[in-house]
């Protein structure tokens, strides 16, 4: 299909971390219409998932202000300017399980929300793990949670294990781990 | 882990669609840090699982503003304020695949990234269909594309299928459906 064309496009709203654009769009069949998005960070982010051993994953328990709750999930974080996204993901690992990984492979690239949403998270499998704790800038200790990939059932069934790209993650690597 | 106090909140940036809010924490430990957060709607968003029968999904491609390009996913809005959950997921299905449910179940629900977002998603099994088109607001009109789940491998190594939320739904039936 053919995209429609960007007539116009502004910034509307900024923040310290946060940009909204506003497009103007024109659709094939002659529609115009008016678009907001959040623009992503010009890399996007990390979403590790950790295998400690075969069946044992590394989750997460941080504070979540989006949610204002502690939630599980996956080690995460913005990919730097000029950093390689491998690197990027070993050293999340090292900051929030303190671990690395001598072993990193780019399993799959998720959106979140894509209509109006322009982030990209790219999921990082890292297996053949060492301890390699690293300061990272969390203003308290993370929890680390070992769980068990047989589990994902019980997991899943958590009130504080929300997050549709860990979820997603996890689905991936269990098929693609287990077959 | 008790939560972080809120020590003050205010709305930092606005658009027609977006609200950002900073807020200033103050975590057990004694330490305080500043947060931004990108509120939700109020009433949160339905993602529907639509089973045309046992074995196939109805998946939607439409133009997705945040990434700039056309995207596989599952039917999906906003809820009306007032409105019930599951009305609202009966309500998109109608609109953007045509079909109604005699039978909708709440199963999950997700959230998008909830360190900075305040989004909830609940996830809508909606079974029992019957032809029931509705017009929606879309600019133009929305493809519907019938997928076997038994072929769920194939969507994932799609590069325009990829919604985490659609991902993590879409397993979670898998896994129900299929045991």
């Amino acid at each position: 299909m053919q995209k429609p064309k960007i007539l116009n496009s502004e910034i509307v709203a900024e923040s310290r971390l946060f940009r909204i654009e506003q497009l103007e769009l024109e659709f094939s069949n002659g529609v115009t219409a008016r678009y907001e998005r959040l623009l992503g960070s010009e890399r996007g982010a990390v979403l590790i998932v950790p295998m400690l051993d075969a069946d044992t994953v590394l989750l997460i328990r941080e504070y979540a202000a989006g949610m204002h709750r502690y939630e599980l999930g996956l080690p995460k974080g913005k990919i730097e300017k000029d950093e390689d996204i491998l690197v990027a993901a070993n050293r999340e690992i090292q900051e929030e399980v303190g671990y690395a990984s001598r072993k990193l492979v780019h399993v799959s690239s998720l959106t979140l929300a894509p209509g109006y949403l322009g982030h990209t998270t790219h999921v990082i499998l890292a297996t053949d793990l060492y301890a390699s704790p690293a300061q990272g800038d969390e203003p308290e200790e993370i929890e680390v949670v070992p769980w068990s990939m047989r589990e994902l059932d019980a997991l899943m069934l958590r009130d504080d294990f929300s997050e549709a790209r860990s979820i997603a993650a996890l689905y991936m690597i269990r098929d693609r781990l287990m077959g």
